[in-house]
């Protein structure tokens, strides 16, 4: 049926031809001979490994749990919210039993490390994160009331923020991780972190430990240390960096477990850009630190500590009148 | 078949136990009875709630109007080009008027008013935001050149520009939750803008003022508030924050609908890192706020102000020659 | 079957009538109008467009010759390790050896230019990367190992740092990036760093060239220009800016190609929110550049820069004790 | 960059010609010309039409409330078990009324009918299907014991006949189907059985009467009509017609509603290939159909019909030897 | 962090040992040496194959076309229907001709044939498919109108025929594959026919020529062999062949091409089971050939052929009452 | 900002409403007390089950094995087949071990035995599996060829016959399920069967042995029971029954593990709707049993036996010219 002419064999591909298969095999050669080197750095095995899928669905099924009916597929009504809340209760412990014990397993592999029972201690330890979920929705909902009061653009808008404000995200996912953290867990409050990282912007370590009625404003850009400590009504805005004094070239083994980021009393308020370091830095109760403000040092409580405007310089133009500062 | 053996009891579960049941199910019954007291946290209704799963099927569907052939997942040719356009737009004209009659339904059911006519007002607004999309992409091909122009690596990419730039993205998604924000659409118009900060880190207020051929590079960290207003022909760069002067404990309720950001005029040039705040802040025309500026006050036009650098101190080394500033 | 009754009426929508119709079609003429106008805004052509998809694809199959089975969606075991990687390979390569053809064919469209053999050229593009490959994953070796000699948080835990560092991926991706660059493959190596710009907030150009060994801790908001040049062994923190030193109202045109980003020599580190601008500024080997310092001019080696503390304002409490600096 | 060369138009493609771009905008024209004579097999309205993709939700979401366990994504467990009953029978009422209401308004709008109370009628139906499903599921397990006792193929297997078998299958699609045929709905029942017809071969009027422990063996082929009507313990093998005994040229409008198809009293065994026809044709209670049996009289009960074997002509060998019937 | 314990190991999988990896790679080796042996069987090779994915798309198009509304993801309405049908066309029209040269394209490859213009032809063939649309949209309102007149259980359920009679998909699959078989495209109009098969159990050839008004009721079993002929207005039942006389052992080679099928002149009839072999056979203008009946020569007109009801044997009870035939 | 207005209340959801809640409270009571009842009709139970997804995914890599190429979703080339093959092999090894694993288990836990193993059992099944793969191969290719003799509209197509014929598709399955069946794993080789059924309308049981060079045509309807035996070159037509003698109402426990379906030996031809029964029957080597006949005894081999046309009743017209038979 086909018209013979001399023109299809055009499309031949040269990827059939000797010299390309021969070149293809000897790079996957080369890549073969490197694993003996680079065994550090692969996960060949059959266990398997956390994953961010998962981390997502545990993410999503605790956000349904701290606050029912915003996050679920399906309405979630008076007349089926009991059962919705059951089920989504036993899914989120069999989920985290799984991957607290993949974790773990995980962890156990690569330290050739003798273990027992990881199914049985995914198991106990998903159920200490389960009988703490009704007190981190009470934290939550503070974390909530907290961002309604702080924000003239919020109104009194509970579902919007909910809902929109990756501040709370973030903050809900740490604090999840951060029980992960207390009970040892390997890997895992990490990439629940990380993937908060991702999508807002935000970077707190699974470590620190933040109080209730906490808000965060815009939050791309903040970053808060594994040693940080926060306390209660605490709000923080974009860029913050809550961090190390000073990381010396070999810090990965010297400084690991030290008190090395600093900690916030109750009620301060830190705004944009301002960095504070250092694990004995403390910022007094009800302090506020000024945009941009560089803090290496303790301030006392009820303290307003701004930035100094550094002097500017104005070209083509007078400067700008009435300039106080 | 299977052959007698002891070992199979291994692998029954723990959560079979009567005793996990029971904690299981006690969980359950907290996260039950913490309902009456946050009631405000939940969304237990058979309303719908918006979703941002749609809200990126309305933005896919904008940037198919805005910027043909570009973000449609079949090839776009002059055979089926006209087809193309009416097709998407009535399917934004359809996602749209179902998702703002959900957004003021939502509303509704939260502050307990008797409204009528979710769907016509729908249908009425999504209407208006049709019969604006031809201005909006004329704005939209203005900050394409204004990328052009102001972008060394651009090249004459306008492809490049159009398809990877997170800075037009955003503020794309932007204009678009303006003109429902204009509209006094609630939710919706901050879902579309948290959706484009979760992927650019650029988070901007629906209620912001753009004007045309505005230009944002890189993006990640900026931050413009409710009231700021930019004229026409600005460029902003990374970590630019337009904000508030300053938020006391209490500004949700005290400063909700005060003009509280900045002003831009036309041609104003701001870099990376540089901070302007206060309703009252105008930055006159043409004038240009250097890296890390912190600008509380008005600066008149056609005026350059560039941060004094702060005064360095240099360790085990000799000062930067040539120092001057 | 149905009953009889007047109110069914009422779900009759509007837009069946005439009225909505005619306003819909006639915005859909204004859009096919403004085309004339702004067919440089319009990708309307069967020739196909790169797509952020397939980068994300490319970027996956690469992450998995590079760490072998970390990011295979099934497990890698010695048995299978073999067959996994080269039939990884070999569709990164087709993969690969497609978008690149793909690019220059829309990029000659574009230009209107007469081009031939694009899917020849991708395919002898593709096998040099391909060919890089096991260079590049001893790049990526050195720059896991820079990492965990880098943050104390991250223990001896390499499987963190491969699976959940956003610096790492941020840099996997731009070496992979700037390799097709090399190769002067348009439009593909800018799809692929904005992919990871927008998951992890890192913005690297495709043209910066960056040494072995390089960490970059939190990430959030650091932008590197095209012309950057980095040493080895180079360690830099979350929002750091290597710019270019002004960027006048015509930049596009007129900077482009010129080195207009600075150097960093081997054994650099840059403190969180630095800013280091222009291309004829050299840091020194060994060099530290401390938080938030903004630098214009060069330093030499083994220098300790720091930026003076800001003169701090107190208000309502007393200036924190002890402070020297 | 592009290499300037001829050949690359050759990929030009023919369909941007305006000869092609004409044709088919012929095409359209004719086929929307065609639209006011063919406006019967057309569906062009907002009124939203049934579909299979949730008639087969509903089947799976029924499967999940007969045979619990068996057909649920996630393991159903005892702790979870309760919880899980209680959430697919809410999705299942939900998602029947929503179908119910649906198919009533898609009815409605094809005979313009004025109808009221479409999403009402749907919830109060879907309500009384809702309180059948207790009983529908000791008929459904009756079926299965039924299965047991007739195949001698399928041991002490109720699991393999609960999720293998296609006769099961079958006859629990229809005797849901069944339920909203007595309740009149229109439309929705025939798509289920169409369903079950389409996977399994098997096709029975949603209309046909069926009562307990009926086993269909095989399945494939069996055909039963609207009012065919059967007793307990019935068993039907492959490829048996239960139908209309002569179905004239204009049978569509004459027939309607008539009893057109058979009776079979309890205990009936119709081996495969049978064929019986007819409304007044009663097979009498434990009576035996032979396969290939062509009926269309009624038989008393007890009696054993079988085929007399057509005589058989045998070419190039011996008859069979023994041959007695 | 793990507690040390015996029992870890015991995870460790068999598959990980030397001897299993050896096992797998011989049986690798043995598929890999078959290949030489086994060519004809394999399709080694980057030309791509038809696939049955895009069969399904391609009908489902087509439904969309000839069905407007009916099998539309989304509604299609008054005001969209325009645009509705225009890009289904287009996309149908480049569907079908990828699908075209794809099948001519593999064709070559396998017959090592040079052909060219694959593309080329594709487009040309699709073309005239596109060009007889309008007309098979006719003639399939035939068969829907012919189903209506023929089925008392249809009502006046246009859309019940049309959404859910398997007999009118299977007519409407073979009538679009009947128009590629009459352009000689090969493969892909029989992988058209089979996915109607799969579905509804009734295999018709797409070389068998089918008048308009054909009704075709439950169809499962239904086989038509490829030369087969039928006229206006017949109606078919399920489990009836239209085949060839007798196929010797070697009629693959010996009778390709011939007309080995029957023809169905005008209004015939063919009730369920019945046999019509041969390519001579004819039945004559509104004949009607009764169940079960195995026919081998022709008929003439207005013939009504049913089977001697064959004798029955009647056990354990009285022959039926009035037994007449 | 909504308009206060009367008519909201209406969609007011009626499941709102107590009475709503109790009924719907009330099924699930009623369904949760049946499980007392009902307890081998569900599967409550952590053990996973083996699932038809899981059955699919199984025969689509036999596929890719079977026939290199045809179905693998990505070309396979003389470049990466040995990858390819290794890969898939390896995938259907440990696809097939978990999937006998789990069959095995839940066979346990239904007969409340203790066993041990079930992995280590699934694995070595499995490997035995592995190891007939190649001859399955050479099988399979010995019936491909057999359908190209066999069928005059197959051409030489090769392909069309492996990537179109249902018979070849049920063939390849039913010979994979029987290894399964001879290994004595439960449950799943049914799963494997019942697919094939469910896509083909073929229904073969796991058990039934069937020699090489077998075809079946069109294969709708054919059915052939546990204890078939079938010799080598072998062909079968649609609607074929090769089944029990007679099953009496006890059959399940009285008959198993009985042989009660036909021997076919060598070369033997079945045509379209002919039924053999009885497990004694044996259709002796080169034997054709012609369409619909029916077969309770042996018949020696080279015999032709076929039915003799019943009687016709010929009405309104002349009987059929030439009538012999």
């Amino acid at each position: 049926m086909p018209v013979k002419s001399p023109s299809c064999r055009q499309t031949v591909r040269f990827d059939s031809n000797k010299e390309f298969s021969d070149e293809l095999a000897g790079t996957v050669e080369k890549l073969l001979r490197q694993r003996a080197r680079l065994s550090s750095f692969e996960h060949v095995s059959q266990v398997p490994k956390p994953s961010f899928r998962k981390a997502k669905e545990l993410i999503t099924l605790a956000q349904q749990l701290f606050f029912p009916g915003f996050f679920s597929p399906k309405p979630v009504t008076e007349v089926n919210v009991g059962y919705h809340i059951g089920q989504v209760l036993d899914s989120f412990y069999d989920l985290l039993s799984r991957e607290v014990a993949t974790s773990i397993r995980h962890d156990c592999r690569k330290y050739d490390y003798d273990c027992s029972d990881c199914q049985e201690r995914g198991r106990r330890i998903a159920m200490e994160v389960v009988q703490r979920l009704p007190d981190l929705r009470d934290i939550l909902a503070s974390d909530v009331t907290a961002a309604l009061e702080g924000d003239p653009a919020a109104g009194d808008h509970y579902d919007q923020i909910i809902f929109c404000y990756p501040g709370l995200f973030a903050t809900m996912v740490q604090r999840l991780a951060h029980e992960l953290y207390a009970l040892e867990v390997p890997f895992l409050p990490r990439i629940l972190t990380e993937y908060a990282h991702s999508k807002t912007g935000v970077d707190i370590h699974p470590g620190a430990q933040i109080g209730p009625k906490f808000f965060m404003d815009h939050g791309t850009g903040v970053v808060m240390g594994e040693t940080t400590i926060i306390g209660s009504g605490v709000r923080i805005y974009q860029g913050v960096t809550l961090g190390a004094l000073s990381i010396p070239r070999d810090a990965g083994a010297k400084l690991q477990g030290k008190k090395r980021h600093p900690t916030l009393e109750d009620g301060v308020i830190v705004y944009a850009g301002a960095t504070i370091l250092g694990g004995e830095t403390v910022i007094g109760a009800n302090s506020v630190v000024g945009g941009n403000v560089w803090l290496t040092e303790s301030i006392p409580p009820n303290t307003k500590i701004l930035i100094k405007t550094p002097e500017l310089i104005v070209i083509n133009g007078k400067k700008p009148a009435g300039k106080k500062k």
